[in-house]
């Protein structure tokens, strides 16, 4: 949800009643105390810092250079200086600076996305009293990330709108539905599981309970939300989703990672080996992108969204969250009548 | 399950209580007729028939040379001839003939996989007394099944081993997760909702029920019963089965189908336009599959498999059936139990 909401969302979540998460990969470390700041003032309740741990890129200028011709036509069509000097890809590691502010704010909660960091960064994460999460895609993952210390696993499926939270594999031709993948993490290790990936209503919440999770994370669902602080093509094509209409790709930012399909992902990709490493790609987009928003239109723009998009619904972030869970356990009752019934007449 | 089952297994689906189904697109209408007879001297239960529907391809001499030629190496490692006449490639679609097989032997239900047949043989399978399916892999796919007369839509996640169902688009990129495609499915018709894909237990099954599923279609899961007619790689392959390990590929047969990777899907694939029209891609992959196997490898074969294959047990399919029945309702109870608790306390 990097780029996509910030405190305030949180906040709303977190005094409803669920675990309000604050995404950092797009803060710098002063920006990430001062939302931490602001939660706090809004709210008692518990609070989730998410941070992504991949390895910072190794810049590669011929790979740069080939990105940059591609996208060379786009920028004549928008009137852009192609030869201008790219803007700084903006999606920073968890590291010692970030570390810090976690000692200094304690969240109750801090997930990582893409692994974990390093073991040292880790134990102390866990010295400053934060339950540590992180996401699996596959099986393996999930096995990897209990062995190196997570309390509970985010088992993603490959439903989920952003970034895969792949680690241990490139290829995304492996990816799994949360369907199937769910149980077989539940089954691969003695963690709890937290279901996520196409779950934006209370049918997907109860789905997943009976596949073993023990909560559930939900992203899409609230970029619907007033509090979401998305582009206006990004809120217009959330409003417009049909399931079928996102792909996951590697252009936006040099990651898989699942979004509604616009004129780049179209003409480009959805995935191609030209996109700089991870999160290089996004630098020489970003003119292209404020252009074109400038114009209302997300042609290059993060459309972030889950196969699960069009069940959302334009609910302030608190009254969803409290909608959602009583909508629970009505279903969970109304599920069991049937059962309930065949147990009384057997 | 074509090439991987017969009347056995089916008889003892629904001899148990389920639908058994059995796959008519790798039979002649003779050999379908042979194993209804068979079926029903069986069981008494209702049957379900399955026909494939897709428009017999145009074969391309330059594609099919191609194809050839990129198998050439292979065939050479086999020992075998690269000249010789390729095999047949059995499936057929369903036509005249299979319907005066519905109309003579009356299965309650016939399904279709890739759309359904032309109006005229729709009426006609109605007018025989069959309940009539077939499967949407979207959104659209489901309203156009709608309104074109099926009686219930069987959502296929694209968790599912075998053949994708899809029929409006070619692009698997927007293929979605089961999770995300049955609640959208069950809001867009007016029909029950069949829930396919990533399901192999208990835990899909009342998962499905939760998003609205009417009813759920298990394949993979009766592959691991010894009633099953798959090779012996497959049946291995099966029984090791990590729920990362399956891809969809188009190489097996021309249409893109989920199942583990072997060395063919690996080294060519698995995508890849290379391979003729379904179902000429299965042709010339005939006598390597047969010389593979007499190896007792499953380099050429169809390893169909969806991506909750190793939840499947190795259990005889009627008693499979019966477990399954009985583990849903103990499973609905179980779920219940805390919405029924939070009832009582508020």
């Amino acid at each position: 949800m990097a780029g996509a909401m910030d405190f305030e969302l949180a906040a709303a979540v977190s005094e409803a009643g669920g675990l309000g998460s604050l995404p950092a990969a797009m803060l710098t470390p002063d920006q990430l105390r001062d939302q931490v700041a602001k939660f706090r003032s809004r709210t008692g309740k518990p609070l989730n810092v998410n941070f992504f741990c991949h390895a910072p890129p190794t810049p590669d200028p011929a790979r740069e250079a080939r990105w940059r011709e591609r996208l060379a036509p786009y920028y004549r069509e928008f009137g852009l200086d192609a030869a201008a000097a790219p803007p700084f890809a903006v999606r920073a590691p968890f590291d010692g600076a970030f570390c810090s502010v976690v000692e200094e704010t304690r969240p109750e909660v801090v997930s990582f996305h893409f692994g974990l960091p390093s073991r040292e960064l880790v134990v102390r994460v866990k010295a400053a009293g934060a339950v540590v999460l992180s996401s699996a895609t596959t099986v393996a993952e999930a096995r990897w990330l209990a062995e190196h210390g997570v309390d509970a696993v985010i088992a993603q499926g490959l439903e989920a709108g952003g970034h895969r939270g792949m680690f241990l594999i490139e290829n995304i031709a492996g990816q799994v539905g949360a369907l199937a993948l769910i149980p077989q993490v539940v089954d691969a290790v003695d963690l709890p599981v937290i279901a996520a990936g196409g779950i934006a209503d209370v049918r997907g919440i109860v789905a997943t309970l009976a596949l073993g999770a023990a909560g559930v994370q939900l992203g899409t669902a609230y970029l619907h939300c007033p509090e979401a602080k998305i582009s206006a093509p990004h809120r217009e094509a959330l409003a417009n989703a049909q399931a079928d209409a996102t792909a996951l790709t590697n252009l936006i930012s040099g990651r898989p990672a699942r979004g509604i399909v616009n004129r780049l992902m179209h003409e480009v990709g959805p995935i191609s080996d030209i996109a700089p490493e991870f999160p290089l790609a996004s630098g020489a987009l970003a003119p292209l992108r404020a252009a074109a928003e400038a114009r209302g239109l997300g042609d290059f723009s993060p459309l972030w969204a889950g196969q699960a998009a069009a069940l959302g619904r334009a609910l302030p972030a608190g009254e969803l969250t409290r909608r959602l869970a009583t909508e629970t356990l009505e279903l969970l009752r109304a599920l069991s009548g049937p059962a309930a019934a065949s147990a009384r007449s057997s």
